[in-house]
């Protein structure tokens, strides 16, 4: 007889229905080939005692079985392996072989991404995290979002067709974005130049997948965000570097390139250069929108930083130039609100965001549309703009908060330029100083560290006073220990 | 003197303070190349005459300027054009050119796709709208999973880091749907096989981008998902179809196909394949899994439909028999609470997740996480099973309460097949009448037809008796009107 004692893996503090276990055991024998087509069962009695169960539950297995097709049950004659099973060579004998599927690695060749950035493999979270630019999530109206998002889903006639337009946005959100650009960065628009995504990154994926061919080339800053840079890499572009001064991108370097060969796109980040936090001057906006017109490139313009300036208005962004159409202009509400929200924005042309809609769907359909209509109703509250307001007020006192930490407890040790927005700080060590060595403070980890440039991003936004000067001292204890 | 009067626009309407518009209107001309580096800009008390407002504003409209670094002001003497702006030719008299670069078409090359899918361009919603197989989101327990929801973001502590692991998806929420799966499904996985995504089509486009090279071979059946199809060729990969008969794919032709060339990958949607409903046979599953592992190609398995079956139990999915790893396994939560919420997964081995989350990453950086958390809660609860249970008798009911409508109606129209399960029945015109012509009748909308099979989808799960019905009706008219 069959060892089904052996095969039948009953475990009675599992969730599982202990039928269902029988059932899936006996599953896995069939697949496994060692019980072959035609094969016959015990009897639901005989199985009970072999078992060790109930009787009822060895029939509400095989009823299972039956429902599925494996077996086929005849009343008062048998029970046995459904014929039309394939024969199947029996592997080698291991019962929990069929269930170790996912233990084996993928074997077939795939493509592979460089995933050298920064990851949080560690279930464990550090005491105290610098991030590297995080709006504070205690300060944002969460609530408030979720309370108008709770009053769309509780209506049965609004949630019907609730995912109907998501996937370039809802009208309604789209509506109110204009609105609220044209306010703050003078952007003249219409709800069709707009893209609801779910974040700067995928505003930046899907032009970048649009603009740029295997091979096309793509200037960025030397250094540049990390993360765009890997972006137009696994997309097959090359990337073409220009150094990044205290102005920001050098435009006469562009122009150098521009002389030599092809450029697609050029993608620049002209409030508060990721991560050395250095804002482009306006004679270099306006050199590069020339330059874009006469060597036809498109400019990504990654402007996530804008809502947050202290001591200075921000400079109106290139989009809102003379361009006909070539600025892709890209925002988030990630950084305004919480980097769990998951929002943001591309304005462009129509004939460009109707590309990225159908590219978009091929990727992840659509958004969530009642957090979208929640997010307009934020918006056309004002509540979004006092948001913003009181955030600001908070991340400036914060700057000028650490500011002093800084210049108390590390300037032996660092050197900064204090940014005039934003919400980081880019540190340099001095060179007797190596920044690796803060990595190894265990109860901190720094999620924005440059190796080549000895520098790391303190993202300030995100911690209070306390939490600032706990931080500094932290990292003042690492290095004197040094 | 310069026609300030004429270049300064003011819309006492608008939301945007009067002394930005003005700032405003002075950028566009000096972007424009109207007004030149140097040129001397009328006195406050002048400028506030020539355009009719305050003085007061003019000032601030000119601190704006100044802050911006796009004038210079010498107090007591003068304020001009900063000399830092680069010359432009000026442009065309046109005040409106500026503000409408938007208008303009992207100029620039970019690749395009396919759009040809059906898409809700209009902003007008017909009165019933024939899905291709929603749930009924009015059933859902949305109101639940909100109010745990702001029970995370209520909780200061729990939400300063609500977004870290979200690129795979929480722990939390991985650890408990390894547990559903295995219940449910009989997969037995570990966390680290899992990866959420924004809905099952994220985790399609994260396997085809992975998977499949310009130029590889996927199997997919004939009829397919287009937005399946889509996104393999919009990768660039090559589409080779097999005859979908009434038990699935066919894979005999999957064999020969194989014996001829190399193949990188199969698309099998095992429970109700869209758009025919019909289920792969288990004879076919397992002859499937030999091949793949004779042939050495992956199967990616769309199983978004496993969880409603109404007559029979559903086949445990390939990915839960023998397959050495190669089986990758997709699900959805959209097709089981609300296509709003944008919630799927992926089982795969652990290489190959660590891979999608690296190409997820640059996508679109992560999930929601307090929805994650919040899910998680859903699934412990228990909430997510008796949700299922009571949808699945609600749209058992429906698809026989369909059954006998369109037996009663439209018997002389149409042919269909009864599905064993899943929320939408495929059905055929009789070749006298042509699909298209329902799309003439005003009030109705399908969402999926296909004119080659002369046929369309009829998601019933989103519809109660009465729309059921209404519907119907109405549909019965319309052909009887041919």
């Amino acid at each position: 007889m069959f060892p089904f004692e052996r095969i039948i893996q009953i475990d009675k503090n599992s969730k599982i229905p202990i039928y269902k276990q029988i059932a899936f055991s006996i599953i896995d024998a069939i697949r496994n080939g060692m019980l072959k087509a035609g094969t016959h069962l015990p009897g639901s009695r005989e199985m009970s005692k072999m078992v060790g169960v109930h009787r009822k539950t060895v029939i509400a297995a095989y009823d299972e079985l039956n429902a599925q097709d494996w077996i086929v049950i005849v009343p008062r004659k048998h029970v046995s392996v459904s014929d039309r099973i394939p024969l199947l060579e029996p592997k080698k004998w291991n019962i929990h072989d069929s269930k170790t599927s996912y233990e084996h690695s993928f074997e077939l060749p795939f493509r592979s991404i460089n995933n050298q950035i920064n990851t949080n493999k560690s279930s464990i979270i550090p005491e105290i995290i610098i991030d590297d630019g995080h709006p504070d999530v205690r300060l944002s109206p969460i609530d408030e979002l979720l309370k108008t998002y709770r009053s769309y889903t509780s209506k049965n006639y609004s949630i019907k067709n609730a995912h109907i337009g998501t996937d370039q946005g809802t009208l309604r959100l789209r509506e109110e974005l204009a609105k609220f650009l044209a306010e703050t960065r003078g952007l003249n628009i219409l709800p069709k130049n707009l893209l609801i995504t779910h974040g700067a990154q995928m505003s930046i994926y899907l032009a970048a997948r649009l603009l740029l061919k295997s091979n096309s080339k793509i200037i960025v800053g030397k250094p540049n965000y990390p993360v765009a840079n890997n972006t137009f890499l696994e997309i097959g572009a090359k990337l073409v570097e220009v150094t990044v001064d205290e102005n920001g991108l050098d435009v006469d370097a562009i122009e150098a390139v521009c002389k030599k060969e092809k450029i697609a796109a050029v993608y620049v980040i002209p409030h508060h250069h990721y991560p050395t936090t250095v804002t482009l001057s306006i004679e270099r906006r306006m050199k590069l929108l020339q330059l874009s017109q006469h060597y036809s490139f498109a400019i990504i313009e990654d402007d996530y930083d804008y809502d947050y300036h202290y001591t200075s208005s921000p400079y109106l962004p290139l989009a809102s130039g003379n361009h006909n159409g070539n600025v892709i202009y890209i925002g988030s509400f990630s950084k305004v609100l919480d980097p769990s929200l998951r929002m943001g924005f591309m304005v462009a042309p129509e004939n460009f965001i109707q590309q990225c809609v159908a590219l978009r769907k091929l990727i992840d359909v659509g958004g969530d549309g009642y957090m979208q209509n929640a997010l307009a109703n934020l918006i056309k509250d004002g509540e979004l703009k006092r948001h913003l307001k009181k955030a600001k007020k908070v991340y400036h006192f914060r700057r000028d908060f650490l500011d002093n930490l800084l210049k108390d407890k590390l300037q032996d040790y660092i050197d900064y330029t204090l940014p005039s927005g934003g919400m980081s700080v880019w540190i340099r060590l001095k060179p007797k100083y190596k920044v690796l060595e803060l990595t190894k403070i265990p109860q901190l980890k720094i999620i924005r560290i440059n190796e080549e440039q000895n520098a790391f991003r303190f993202g300030f936004a995100s911690m209070n006073e306390q939490e600032l000067e706990t931080t500094v001292l932290l990292i003042e204890k690492g290095l004197k220990s040094l």
